[in-house]
């Protein structure tokens, strides 16, 4: 998926609503642990809840990954039912992975290949080459984590080089190398103060905004901050969605949680122009 | 597994070399192929050749990944198998994973309960709370990536952060976290030189030391400048030892790779008194 494609989406959903999958067996509603395969039950109901109002899903493989060989089909599932009855969404892998260069390259191909997302979140502490890889892949996009929404942010990536913070460096640093045209990058929510920094490194880049909601983020500053005249942002929320209602009418609460961040969405779109 | 019964092992088998299990079908005996799981098959043929050289085992869970279910399956096959039959081996989970406290959690979760994994590779970037859920499991190490092999390690490890590099705070920071004598760290062989600086800030800590042979760095000039009286090395070695030889009798041409790095091993250790 392209840039334009993904903004016409945006403009067609009137939202830029990322719904994160964070599935955990003990949160989801409890009649369908019955099922044979309530991970992709669970997810499949969260996705036709909630198409209507998001442009992308971003499966949080940890959570896959900690149920073993079942998560892992269950995943698999998952990109295969929504590259099949919804090709105009925007799927992230959220892995945080980078390696040296055949490492990365082995995680580029299971993800973009195999899995067929349109994106991966990729950790910068290993430098371009360990990226590359990544970025190698065409019509895929490479989202770096920058200045992510934890506590542990400040740890490294606020630490001054050259008086400006380590996360400066790597975004401004990261525009620098081949195939930068398919980067987007994680800005916590929490951090929207810094989105003014943010869009004097990267003017149009599109940025993977966690944070809003559980976390403490506030959707407001973060679109007064960081939004750009072609919209550059996907708000993610995944607890605060997925998990708004468990009862055995939760598909219901679900969609009603997404419908209202759509929503606030809507309202700062149409105040940009954008819809 | 402890720190006391790691150095026992490197005692009993006089060596500190890790066998890095980069599993990659193209590269395999292309007679296994036929079988039904290559991938368990030639993990098991190279855990059987080399285990009396051996103190450790790493899977490159990327390698796996690509792979898809299969590849998951085959790395609960390859830990079972090591857990069931080389209880005394140390495994190291080489995933580099590192994300917001409840998502690492998940991954902890994954490689030391699920699978049963003795160390997984941790990125730093997003600070003490994405390392401290791996941190929290007793008698399990987090290897966090500190100074790497790769040339792109110089993006941003080198980065100057009050006349120190970057890692070095990495390094020195984490020592402070809770937990942090279950910490260990990857510093890549091809930065021997920087082995003494670590030397400074980690006296003692276990170094998992990646990059001899294919990357090109030298076994003699780490273990000079890195060597503690407990030895305090792990040395992997990866297509080095794997793809030594891939004819019908490939197991007595790994078999030989190993044993090689352990004679040089084992001189070193007697230099050093340990043996």
């Amino acid at each position: 998926m392209t840039h334009v494609q993904l903004l016409e989406q945006i403009k067609l959903k009137r939202s830029f609503l990322c719904v994160g999958l964070d599935v955990d067996l003990d949160k989801i509603p409890q009649h369908l642990l019955e099922l044979k395969n309530p991970l992709f039950a669970f997810s499949k109901a969260i996705i036709d809840a909630t198409a209507p109002y998001a442009v992308a899903y971003k499966p949080n493989i940890a959570f896959f990954e900690s149920y073993g060989t079942e998560g892992w089909a269950a995943l698999r599932q998952i990109m295969d039912y929504l590259n099949a009855n919804y090709p105009d969404l925007f799927t992230i892998a959220d892995a945080k992975r980078g390696d040296i260069g055949n490492t990365s390259g082995r995680y580029a191909k299971a993800f973009f290949e195999n899995l067929g997302f349109d994106a991966i979140t990729v950790a910068p502490y290993m430098g371009s080459d360990s990226v590359a890889p990544f970025l190698a892949f065409e019509d895929k996009h490479t989202i770096l984590l920058t200045l992510t929404s934890n506590t542990g942010a400040a740890d490294f990536q606020y630490k001054k080089v050259d008086r400006k913070p380590l996360w400066q460096h790597v975004m401004s640093e990261a525009m620098a190398w081949k195939n930068a045209e398919r980067l987007m990058f994680v800005v916590g929510a929490t951090r929207a103060e810094a989105l003014t920094e943010v869009r004097q490194i990267v003017p149009d880049a599109f940025l993977l905004v966690p944070g809003v909601g559980a976390q403490g983020g506030s959707l407001e500053a973060v679109v007064r901050h960081g939004m750009t005249a072609q919209c550059g942002l996907l708000i993610n929320s995944s607890r605060g969605i997925i998990y708004a209602a468990t009862g055995i009418d939760y598909k219901a609460g679900i969609a009603h949680a997404a419908q209202k961040l759509q929503l606030e969405m809507e309202y700062f779109l149409s105040q940009k122009g954008i819809v």
